[in-house]
């Protein structure tokens, strides 16, 4: 599995750059970075031409202008329009309607150069060039869905392997072989722990495809509220007992993710349950909470991998990951297409650059028509802002890309802000994710006669759709025959693609997220400042008579004065949980307040 | 109740226009009309001001300019600016932090005016104004929160009485007084069946304020997804015999709602269980849904009401309504100040007006870093986009106004998107909702020396807003103590009143959504033209020998040539549920598709 764990990511970013271990054999480096040279120089020459000042003319507004008469409005014209470009994958019975995106001929010729370079990028991104320079790593996800791409046969073993593995053991809780040492003698529930990508990727997945009465409840723990931790495990009650528990952490080392574990271990303790007879770890190997996991003898371990979110669903709810992954190969496949009309992801990202003049500046309003999509909006939301937000294009200019997402799901969202999307701020456009099956076969009825339930939710889509093109907002409609497993990685794959693409039109680096390590970095530091503020605290309180401090005391002990509004903090925020004590004041006026600790402790726990 | 049913509003957007059902006296409307004409005239003079065209510069913009420097970065001045600013309910323990919105001092007086007469409409709002003069309507949810301040005593006893029939009701539920007609004897479960506000309302009060493991469990059917409606209705299971269903629909004619109902009295018929012994019906008073609880004898009727989310929720967890109604009128009582610093709903909109230029020009990003304050997010997209988003002025003129708003939670957003927010496109200010108290009281401990899971939390919230502000993205922090009934009341009452005074500010109407409408009207289109088409295909299926027809012949027998795309959308959707069937070609290339509907149906119930 050494090696495995290196291709594997968290579920639904694209972060090749944490997927790689960086076991590359010196042969396999030299090839690359030959590959990455080359794949620099050609994009190279798109990058100048990309602009994120809005006050600039680029070439999309310039095209936008010389159009003149906004979008097209006449019908026959309208459904010439739809046909010439209505995409079609016929084995997946996937379609995707871009013909309310307002794009001209000659937008398209002008990015057809810009497109062949994406497609050339992304083909050697497949083929294992690096796509992080600075870290000298690459991506796999693509050979996970197709073994046979993976750059060398021990790769490809491996894979087969732990998916074959990831399968059996599904299979054998659910069956009641694998179980817990309780009476009960069967694994009941999930609950599944992880934030970020190995919390979203489950939640979508296991809400897209459980069915109504799984075999196994998931839960998750998505979060370091002690609160929402709570409640989680007090919903559990005495099920804990049955309890399998899924931590999910690429690194082993999320803040979150460690706490969630510690919160749910004392749990047990609590319950007098021994947590390594219930707890499955998937985490690259070799990481701290893999380390721990082995040691303590837990029920399983499995190596970080692409559909690690399917594969906490499938335990819980059976779901067909394989199918998930031949959808997801077929649109690799189909997204390999280097000719723009049949390739639909160039297609979205050919749409997301004209909506967005390649610079973000309209929203991405994501809403599916079905209920068991609800949280696919969320899903590309953490996909496209994660990926497509950043600072820096590849050559080194400041462009602070990206593209804004949102939505819930329709016709609900229709009467949230619909309003808003049809009458105001024209801020966005909007994606729609059609599922025409409305319900199993047999299963349907007429309200009226003609009219099903599901006519209605088909007649909010078309109506709106058709209400906000005749206000000039423009829209993309991805439909879809059913939601399926195979139709669900269909889907990720679709968007993930295009991204990629789209990443490489505007000369960025899709895979690396600088700016989350900034904020965890800077969370680091506020917890460094507590304790500092802690010791400093309780120093005084050890004092006879105890002392109490004042802000700017509090501030000039621990040498920070510059820090001052966040001692502030950090002093309300111990108040309130009955850590500090107020002596004098009122938090409501900051310079009042004079603050103790009520208890010296003499071990010094804090210094 | 007949006047109490005019007052009311779905839970949570700004929709006086239903509020009131017509039957002011003369003596009333005649003193109303006054002081709308006041009103206007007051506002005349700011309207002209903004502007909602992005590229004039309008005086906000200028401001902006002239301050140059950027933000504040001084640690010392920063923290003066912070103490300056801070706002404090002490009563209520709620904070508000706008010192990282970077208006100047003379932003601040340039506004003064517009704030003022701001102020004044709001006074006159309460006092029983009309909100929208074209259709003659008043705003009546303050009057609930504090029945004191309704326009006459009939009205005061009315809102009381209501709010006492709720609560008896809720616990005759609880307490099994009142009960279904299985043998369990007692409700188990709620199934609310509502959209848009009467949804929201209720999934947020819910999930915010719902305990552990309340005395009855709560779903909820919020949209005309057949699929989605199943899969609630089978995770009831056996339960639907001692399910409470709560109908909740103002005028009673929203079409997802009655499909809802529909379906889930289709399964009570098919349970064998008797629908008028478990239904409710929250509605105006007269409505169909009304009548129709009445006739068929349904367990209770309430009028629609301000609270009614709190209400739902109260029958499934014994949520303490008249403890959020408290809270919601302490807040309405302090964002009564004239005095802008120290009135917290002025300061929010003036937050907003500076971050987005009065024009939306940025989105509004919330971050409630609590896990329950999930849904808090999407109850604000709804409540500020549909109250905000607005094509015109109370002038008239075309201003397409509006702030678009999305966030999810913290800190697990931060793995999702906070990269784009730190370093991608600068399209966004934020709004922190942080909650002090992190377990009850003897429940917390540590994780490590000196930290909680929880000051982990608090880490991520205040690293975050440091690192956003040290790259010049703008933050507001509200701060609650815990959440409990009383401040989500206010929370609630808070956001209500800042749109009211930010639509003042930018002088539109947020008590109307004529898009909303519109939106239905194109849906109700496509259902009236499904139809044409079923008689269509159902004629030339009752040929003999049964004729299959293309696009082209069946918009040209509709006698609506230019519908054809639509037409084709229909067929597509009735062929993929198996009700059309395909005969030649194929749904991928339109041109080629020749479709006949299998049976002739000769009592012609489609025409």
């Amino acid at each position: 599995m050494a090696s495995l764990s290196g291709l594997c990511s968290s579920f639904p970013s694209l972060k090749p750059n944490n997927r790689i271990g960086g076991e590359l054999s010196p042969v396999r480096k030299d090839s690359l970075a030959v590959s990455t040279r080359s794949n620099s120089s050609f994009k190279h020459s798109v990058a100048r031409e990309v602009s994120a000042d809005l006050s600039k003319t680029n070439d999309v507004a310039g095209l936008k202008q010389a159009k003149q008469g906004g979008l097209e409005k006449d019908p026959k014209a309208l459904w010439r329009r739809y046909v010439d470009w209505l995409y079609q994958h016929k084995e997946l019975g996937l379609y995707l309607d871009v013909s309310r995106i307002g794009f001209s001929d000659e937008f398209v010729s002008e990015m057809e150069p810009r497109f062949q370079a994406a497609f050339k990028a992304m083909e050697e991104l497949e083929r294992g060039a690096i796509a992080n320079p600075d870290e000298g790593r690459m991506v796999g996800h693509y050979w996970l869905r197709n073994a046979k791409l993976a750059p060398n046969p021990f790769l490809q073993v491996q894979i087969d392997k732990t998916l074959a593995a990831v399968c059996d053991f599904a299979d054998a809780v659910i069956s009641g072989k694998i179980k817990p040492p309780s009476p009960e003698g069967r694994f009941t529930q999930i609950l599944s722990v992880g934030i970020g990508g190995s919390a979203l990727g489950p939640q979508f997945v296991a809400e897209a495809l459980a069915p109504d009465n799984p075999p196994l409840k998931i839960r998750f723990i998505d979060n370091t509220d002690p609160a929402g931790i709570d409640h989680q495990i007090a919903q559990l009650g005495p099920e804990l007992a049955s309890t399998l528990v899924v931590v999910i952490s690429k690194s082993g080392g999320t803040p979150e993710t460690r706490n969630g574990l510690l919160e749910v271990q004392k749990a047990f303790r609590e319950a007098g349950l021994d947590f390594a007879k219930q707890g499955v770890a998937i985490t690259q190997e070799n990481s701290l909470l893999d380390n721990t996991a082995r040691i303590e003898g837990w029920v399983a371990r499995f190596p970080m991998f692409d559909w690690v979110g399917g594969r906490t669903s499938e335990m819980s709810a059976g779901v067909d990951i394989r199918e998930m992954l031949v959808g997801a190969s077929m649109m690799d496949e189909a997204t390999r297409s280097t000719v723009l009309r049949k390739n639909p992801a160039a297609l979205l990202a050919l749409c997301w650059y004209w909506a967005t003049d390649g610079i973000g500046s309209k929203d991405m309003v994501v809403l599916p028509y079905k209920d068991s999509l609800l949280l696919f909006s969320r899903y590309l939301q953490q996909l496209v802002m994660e990926s497509l937000g950043k600072e820096f294009d590849l050559d080194g200019n400041r462009v602070n890309q990206g593209i804004s997402v949102y939505g819930n799901k329709g016709s609900t969202d229709q009467h949230a802000y619909i309003q808003q999307l049809r009458e105001g701020v024209h801020n966005f456009f909007v994606t729609f994710i059609e599922v025409l099956r409305d319900r199993p076969p047999g299963h349907d009825w007429e309200l009226e006669p003609g009219v099903t339930c599901g006519d209605y939710l088909f007649g909010m889509l078309q109506g709106t759709r058709s209400a906000l093109y005749a206000n000039d907002r423009e829209s993309i409609t991805v439909t879809v025959q059913e939601v399926t497993p195979r139709s669900v990685g269909a889907l990720i794959a679709l968007y993930e693609r295009a991204v990629g693409i789209y990443a490489s039109l505007v000369n960025i680096n899709a895979y690396h997220q600088p700016g989350v390590e900034a904020g965890k970095k800077a969370a680091g530091e506020v917890l460094a400042l507590q304790k500092r503020v802690l010791a400093v605290l309780n120093e005084a309180s050890c004092e006879d008579p105890a002392e109490s401090l004042t802000l700017q005391e509090i501030a000039d002990r621990c040498h920070a004065p510059d820090d001052i509004e966040m001692i502030y903090k950090i002093i309300e925020h111990m108040a309130a949980n009955d850590r500090a004590l107020i002596a004098e004041g009122d938090c409501g006026s900051p310079y009042s307040l004079k603050v103790f600790l009520g208890e010296c402790n003499v071990d010094e726990l804090y210094a």
